[in-house]
This record gives C-alpha cells, structure tokens and sequence, in this order.
C-alpha cells in the first residue's frame, strides 16, 4: 500500500488538540474524517507530535497508508475540499508519496517550535488566540541569556507536565532562541524530540527572567532540582506554533507534482 | 472639554462593519459602549475611516469628548477592561488628549491600508478571515507595474461601489505599492482619502493582472472608462487592514503617559 505524508497546519483554537479524543473534534479526526469522505478508506493517522488543545500547527506532518495509489496533489486537493466543506480550521499543505520505511513521528530527526508572546500594553484583537500578551516589559536579552542555560543534554523533570508519558526525561535541546521584533518576541526551540508541555514550561519560565525575577542562575538551579514544582507558571497554548519537522535521509516534503 | 484621540485595533470578522448600524454589532458601537461602561458618559465616536463588515483595524483612530478629565493610559486601561470583559475583538492601542481643534477624520492628512493575498495551493487555516487565499499563483511583479497606472489624481468612478456616498469620485492615490514575501503578497495604498470599496476594487483588478489575464493598458482603459461595470471582481474585506492615519502639523498620538 502506498504511503503518504502529509504536511498540515491548523488554528488549534476550536480542537481538543491533535489528538484524537472522545471528549470533542480533534485535527487528527477532522483528517481521518476527510480522508474517508475523499477516498472512502479508515485509515489511522500518524503524527510527528502530539499538540495540546488552543496550540497551531504550521507544518505538522502526519502519515497513512492508502490501498488506492493517488497522485500526491490530487489527494491534497480531494482533502482539502472535504475540510473546507466541513468548515475546518485545518488544511493539508502538501502530500508526497514515500517508502513505507518512513514513519512521520519515528523517522523524525529533529522538531522545530514557535512560542509567540506580544509585549505591549493594549490586549489582543486581531492575535487574540494566536500569541500569549504579556504586558510588563520583558527584557528579551535576559530571556535568551537565561534560556541558554536550558540548551544542551539534560533531565528536564521540571519542564515537563506532570502526566509526560515520556520514560525517559533526558532529553537534548539543540536551539533555544529568543528574539524580538517589535512588539513581538519570538521563542523558537528545535530537538529530536521534546517532552509534554517542556516548550510553554520553558517560555513561562524564560518569562520570569524578561521580567527580571529569576536570574540565569535560578534557571540553572530550577533545571538541576529535577523538580516540578520549581518550574515557572506554564505559558499558554495559544502562542504555540509546531513549525517544522525534519527527517532522515533529508526526505523532501514538497511534492513535485504540478499544482 | 477635553478631547481624546484613541487609536484602535480590531478584528472586523465578527462585526457589521465600523459605523454603528441597526444590523448588529460595530466596532464604534462596542467602543461607545465600553466607554459608557467606564465612564458613564454617552459619546459619540467619530472615527478617521469607515471600515466593511470584516475588514479589519490595526490603527483605525478615533475621537471623543469627555466631561471629566483623564490620564490617557488609564482611560486606556479602563475601556481596554470593559472590552476584555465583554469578550470583544477591539482593543484600544492608545489614548492621547488632543487639542479641540483636531478631529479625527477632518484633520487626517493621509490614510494607510494594507491588502493580504496569501497565494498558495492550500486553503487558510491559521489566517482565515485575515487574507484573500488565491490559488493560481500570481504574478506580483505585472500587479504591481498595472498598479502604477491608478497611482495620481485620478476619476476613480470605476473602483468605487455604486453605494459611495462621495459627491467628487476624483482622489488622489499617492502610492500604491505590491510586493511579495513568500506566499504573502502586500497591497499597500496611501491617499488622504479614499472611496468606499476603492481598495478592494483595486485588489481584485490588480489580480486580474496577476493572472495575466489584464496588461497595464487594461487597467488604464478600465480607469478612463470611469464606469464601474469595467470594473475587476472586488476583492473580500477580510484581506483589507486599516493600518495608519497621518494628522496635521505631525500629530503624535502615542500617550507620553507611563504604561
């Protein structure tokens, strides 16, 4: 059976999450949902990560196999008109054809993350549900100097939820970065993989030291105590952005087809 | 009494547009009522523009008289809580005590707009209702040359709704710039004034052009015409963002206040 990827990005404000759920719509089933309407297969989707209810997909990636060969683009098309119909708040941004070795959440090499904050006085109107508003000054410098403390090999005990699935809390934080532009300070983390909640764990974190309450010291020591309870209050969903995933072998996404 | 000056931002989707109507709820009307509330004064707001249903606001301004004398930021703060609590998409960016003598439409010298095409194969999820989704890739170098052709002083009898309440269809459009970033394509417009529908109407001209369908000289012809049949198809209003407004003698509306 062929197998595709596809590369979807989605407002994660109406669903449960990328998850499917039984408590409400989730991105996963609206997909599956719309891949039965399209082609008339079950399939069970394949995700690269997990994302919490209220946190958007860019470029999440997601996999299936259909018994019926469809030429990539068509397949997009078909799916994305089905969504629309439906008046989802997700859409299929490419679909490629690739081996059947390829799985979307374990041929992962690295993830890459957006944590949005808008620093101003005035609330959000036209980003409310798409950046978290913070209104004390932050000083963005702090934060990028604090967050390089969490960069490296670690146990990230204190930056992880609490019902983390994850055996194993070491993980490798390849890029923490934080800048601003304007109004808007930009927090983007990539790693192999991550933990639950270890990005918003991070950025209400990295927010204490804009505000000049914790030191790069305290984030040291917060991350050395293995400790839940000596993390920063977690940052909102809704200015988490999963951006990009990359694979092994360099696997190309873009499907070659026509448009 | 003293005169405020409140610049506004809004997501025009859930509204009938800015002016107050009989037809549901306005931007103007919101704001009236979210300054009753922390006020108790009844106002009316004149505002620099008229904005559709879905068009939205990143610096729409607007001006009131209050009895009672404030500090901006607080009257600021104030309205921006009673615009929280009532859970609507408008926030005020800014307060700024104005002389009696300014008002905000009559002493404007320039208005800002912005047109957002997002030109790509799959639908919007993320920035539905916040761009025109175009599927056949556009040409954004021939919009902006046949761009150039509605740039001076000019009859726009042709790109103004047949509902333009404007006795002279005569404006002159100062600059009227298209450029790409990536899938995002940005029609940027500045005038003293404009007519109603004029932006969208050149958006949906300037695509014709986009697609190769209409040369320069169509639009020249169209322009002339001074008929609104000749026309291209007006673009929506959720693309159309009010972006700016310039004042007299360099009115500075930005509060010296303390945040």
């Amino acid at each position: 059976m062929p197998r595709y990827f596809l590369t979807v990005e989605y407002d994660g404000t109406p669903y449960v999450g990328w998850q499917r759920q039984d408590n409400g719509k989730s991105v996963q089933g609206v997909i599956e949902k719309a891949i039965l309407d399209a082609t008339g297969e079950t399939v069970t989707l394949g995700g690269a990560g997990r994302t919490d209810s209220g946190v958007h997909g860019l470029g999440q990636v997601s996999h299936c196999d259909l018994s019926k060969p469809w030429r990539p683009y068509v397949l997009r098309n078909a799916l994305n008109a089905h969504l629309q119909l439906a008046e989802e708040r997700v859409s299929i941004l490419e679909a490629a054809e690739v081996a059947e070795t390829y799985d979307s959440r374990f041929s992962a090499t690295k993830r890459h993350y957006l944590y949005r904050i808008i620093n101003r006085p005035a609330p959000l109107a036209v980003e409310a549900n798409r950046a978290w508003w913070v209104k004390k000054h932050l000083d963005h410098e702090a934060m990028h100097e604090a967050a390089q403390r969490l960069v490296g090999h670690h146990d990230f005990t204190t930056f992880r939820s609490a019902h983390c699935q994850a055996k194993n809390p070491e993980r490798t934080m390849e890029f923490l970065d934080v800048k601003r532009h304007g109004e808007v300070i930009e927090i983007r983390a990539s790693a192999q993989s991550f933990l639950h909640n270890q990005i918003r764990s991070f950025a209400g974190t990295l927010k204490l030291a804009g505000e000049g309450k914790w030191t790069p010291d305290d984030v040291t020591a917060a991350l050395e105590a293995r400790d839940r309870t000596r993390c920063g209050p977690v940052a909102p969903p809704w200015g988490l952005y999963f951006l990009k995933v990359d694979y092994r072998d360099g696997l190309d996404l873009r499907t070659p087809d026509l448009r």
